[in-house]
């Protein structure tokens, strides 16, 4: 694989397929290189744009077997979360883009309907697909069409409320459904609840003998702690299984496997069988996240999504300072350690949250509940009325999930949930399915919830204190993706008062109003300001809900000009909260908004996505300016 | 049962429970009359302040059996939705004030925590009870204490997503947990999904002989179709009868039933074992939904949650106006007959939603997922991608679980499914977990999605049909409970410009903008404003978004005073964007917001609560008059 001006020589084989019609024509003594040619260039490739490496490994097989076997896109491949669905690209046309993958104006990280037609459903959340697919089967069956729809969904997917509602419905909805239950559940670190203990059960069972035949194969090939692990779960949990198929026959899918998920040529003879059948199926098949890359092997939690790394180890850059996350898995157990009443609840995200800090350290008051965000925000509840202290970290973009909780369960009964919302802001790379730009428009019309934003690293650990320390009710802080600014934390953090900003500049002009880590372009902004000759005044709110109504108040009456800025949709965000406090106050000072647009945010690097859409200190300049 | 000045003479033995610990002391001989006063009390008592008949009858022995063995408030007893919880309320000292529930400044109709010790939870939404029950075992657990956890589910709970994520954790969380599985679904129309047939299968096993036995009784004392359709499904179904209890063993869960559950010895002496067992546990009653109450048997549907009847035979008065939601169910029928590619989707609402009307003329295109708001919404977009033109029906208060999915798969998608929101708006007596208050908060943001609502029923049909009609994006509508003004609907709907609002009056002094139902107060501020020599415009918006930014600009421009009408919480609602919207065209003519404020609503009459917080002409016109 030779670089050419930035992109990519594709190998042999992989450049010649350009859509499932070349898969399709492709000899079957091929299958196998181009397998390997695909690893190849999905190791390469993701070595310098980042992304999902570990997943997409784990499906080469799967994915080129849907396309020997079905048609897309008339035939319909649902894949759960999508972030699965490199391979499906590269085999659907975009092989030679597979390189822009997550950059800017490039191929998106995940499955968009809008990128190709072969992406019929795109996703960046878990637990969708069966129930889309199981729209698209109904609708084939009321049109009187004949086409499959094939949903993929990964093990994780079936601790999930959406995936469970959909199972219930699967029986009465269709006779004509397939699902590929994608299990490599045995290189994450640890089971969470009832369904994978289930499926490992199932992974023990007489029929699974190819892959259990091979246990020996993979030690010599793989070797390490990865292989003798699956070999371990092989031979274990054989006495809980009674019937293997019976929870999925309930739900009114014939079960078919577990069978070898990178054994091509019987997925592909499994799928010309499934493809028969009049009921829907579910085929349960068991993959290795990494396959073909020893470092993601070795690390399948690092290689499940990550930035750029060197292919030879599988090295990343070292970072030069903490990231919020890192910040927060640390400050919640230290404080944990002196408080026995605070709980840690992540919805599968122990990594991510870094709360496996806290699991780590404390690891019975830490609860994983999986991918289960309702669930998380209700048993976080039910720590809450019995005294407890419970901390919920959940991604702002994933606390979408939860919102008839902190509004039915949380708000209503005042229940002092600390939510903790990682993400808060652009997320970059991702894209629209990952940013976090809605939470202060879905929360602020709540009654009775407080809300926060952290301008540095410092005072995130002073606001995550304070509410530890609060008790009288739901308390909620967003916070960005990434390092901040490297703002030392106290020895000892102080609590602040609830509702109250901060005059971080005094002035008479302009008063700039900053949430959050926003505070970095405010300084410039009130640095260009002064330039001009203004006098300027930079407060830090603080707390988005209840707004410090005196200062602001205060300020707008004083100055000529007002200035928000925030990481978030402009329509119902903090400058909204801002303007109606001043419009009900019948001030009339004018007032610039800085913030993102009533438009889906594409993925992208966040400077430049910032620049596009005027997140600057130049364009709140020259905002400003309008009105002087 | 003697009316004294407007409350009731409690019957004997219940006049004397002033609390768990008289429930206890009371004679077991005494138990059947208990019990037969229950009933009694609930029959009378509610005819005069509807409510929840139908599922408080059904476990008038479920609870008295609770109350007998455990001890409440040490031991915590869940009730899920929390509608049937009136007979608890009885029995912990609040049977002298029966008679106000659901009454202004009375009891009400869900579990509280703010009303008893004994109400260690509220809820209005089903589907959380199980979660929050395992936080609070949980919490027991951590802190070293021996209480016990009760959690009451009906079998439609099992449908729902958060009820499911919950059972996934039980085994992990926790070994003393007692769910009580309380299936009176044969007397229910039809079956949702593979748990419904699960549990049908259940009844059949063996051990349910105690039941069994008993059917010929019901015949021969309840008669009718209720008792025929239960002996019928006491027979059907055994032979898919595998293991009965495997499903919920594979969750973790001890299987224990299913029994009477209105055998109240059987359940005092089960529960007495339950006590005693180191295993979470699930204990499955079949209970009658309207036990004890010939017209509630006849008709469970009905008597599930209505207001004032007849004791003598269960009658209701007449409406002389059809309901909204009523309209509904016609014209989506109507419109489906004539365009094949409509379909409608509810979770678990075809009586409330009136997609009844639609189930029963086109069968094929109707589906009911149970209560399964998350999977209603992807189902829907699966039906999109599809060319399918999907309306979901779900209450305004309902739509709050399937936030995630209007942003992350509708609206980034740009998917054409139509989300129509009965109960958007105060719902009255169902209090604060059912008032449709923030639909306009949580759906303004994002971006892309047309929001409307409909000054009256006329109207509600012409955006109906315009929805129907729209096929380049998501559309959502919100419409109050009950009936209108009554202006009927043209004989042929006409489709709406989006994003236009219409000038009901021209006037030059004052612009009324008034959103949706608001418009009868509107008339009554014109008048009243008229009177005081004004000029007075009046708006219709018709569309929350996209604001019709022409129209309102030009009247902000051209009067003195704007005044915005909705039924919605201020912060982030209609006037809201109305705010935002003159700030960002520099326009300050001076606004007033009538709508509710940033604080939860308490149950009652809507007039009364609309009063209070100055939703009226009279408040609308004073506010007016500050600024002339």
């Amino acid at each position: 694989m030779t670089t050419k001006s930035g992109s990519f020589e594709l190998p042999k084989i992989l450049s010649q397929i350009k859509g499932p019609e070349d898969v399709k024509a492709l000899p079957a003594e091929q299958l196998d290189n181009l397998c390997e040619e695909i690893r190849h260039t999905l190791i390469h490739s993701l070595s310098r744009t980042g992304g999902h490496l570990g997943p997409n490994l784990g499906v080469v097989e799967l994915t080129l077997a849907m396309h020997r076997v079905f048609d897309s896109p008339e035939d319909k491949f649902l894949f759960d979360v999508s972030h699965q669905g490199y391979v499906h690209k590269m085999l659907t046309g975009r092989a030679d883009t597979i390189h822009t993958i997550r950059t800017p104006g490039g191929l998106n990280g995940f499955l968009l309907r809008t990128e190709s037609e072969h992406d019929c459903y795109g996703a960046g959340h878990a637990g969708t697909c069966l129930s889309a697919a199981l729209g698209m089967a109904s609708a084939r069956d009321l049109k009187g069409d004949s086409n499959h729809v094939v949903a993929v969904a990964g093990d994780a997917a079936f601790t999930c409320g959406p995936t469970l509602e959909a199972m219930n419905n699967i029986e009465e909805t269709t006779k004509k459904f397939i699902v590929v239950l994608n299990d490599n559940e045995w290189s994450i670190d640890r089971n969470v609840g009832a369904m994978a203990k289930y499926f490992n059960a199932l992974q023990t069972h007489p029929t699974f003998s190819s892959v259990r035949n091979k246990a020996a194969e993979f030690v010599g090939k793989v070797g390490g702690e990865t292989a003798r692990k699956f070999v371990h779960k092989v031979e274990r949990n054989t006495k809980n299984l009674i019937l293997p198929n019976v929870l999925f026959e309930k739900f009114g899918l014939r079960y078919y496997g577990p069978i070898d998920g990178h054994d091509l040529p019987l997925l592909i003879r499994t799928f010309e069988h499934l493809k028969q059948q009049e009921e829907p199926v579910i085929l349960h098949i068991i993959t290795e996240k990494g396959r073909g890359y020893q470092p993601a092997l070795a690390n399948p939690g690092k290689f499940h999504g990550l930035g750029t790394y060197k292919v030879e180890d599988g090295s990343t850059a070292a970072a030069d300072k903490p990231t919020y996350s890192e910040l927060f898995g640390r400050a919640v157990t230290d404080f944990a350690k002196e408080d026995k009443s605070i709980t840690a609840i992540t919805a599968a995200m122990p990594g991510g949250t870094k709360l496996e800090i806290f699991k780590k350290e404390l690891p019975e008051r830490y609860f994983d509940v999986g991918i289960a965000e309702e669930h998380a925000a209700l048993f976080a509840c039910g720590h809450a009325t019995q005294g407890l202290r419970p901390f919920l970290a959940i991604y702002s973009t994933f606390m979408q999930r939860a919102i008839d909780m902190i509004i039915h369960d949380i708000a209503l009964q005042n229940l002092p949930v600390r939510m903790c919302m990682d993400r808060g802001g652009l997320s970059g790379d991702d894209g629209p399915t990952h940013h976090g730009l809605f939470d202060i428009a879905y929360l602020s019309a709540i009654p009775g919830l407080i809300h926060m934003q952290p301008k540095d690293e410092e005072e995130f650990i002073d606001m995550l204190w304070t509410m530890a320390n609060y008790d009288d009710g739901p308390t909620a802080i967003r916070y960005p993706r990434g390092a901040g600014i490297g703002a030392k934390p106290k020895d000892k953090p102080v609590l602040l008062e609830i509702g109250k900003g901060e005059v971080l500049q005094d002035g008479s002009d302009i008063a700039v109003i900053a949430l959050g880590h926003m505070y970095e372009t405010a300084l410039e902004t009130v640095k260009e300001l002064e330039a001009q000759g203004h006098s300027v005044a930079l407060i830090n709110p603080r707390f988005i809900k209840p707004l410090d109504a005196e200062l602001i108040t205060r300020y707008a009456e004083k100055c000529n000009v007002v200035l928000t800025m925030e990481d978030h949709v402009l329509q119902n965000g903090f400058g909204a909260s801002v303007i109606e406090l001043l419009n009900d106050r019948n001030i009339d000072t004018p007032l610039e908004r800085i913030g993102w647009p009533d438009e889906f945010i594409d993925h992208g690097k966040v400077e430049e996505l910032r620049e596009k859409h005027g997140l600057t200190a130049a364009h709140a300049v020259s905002q400003v300016n309008k009105h002087l």
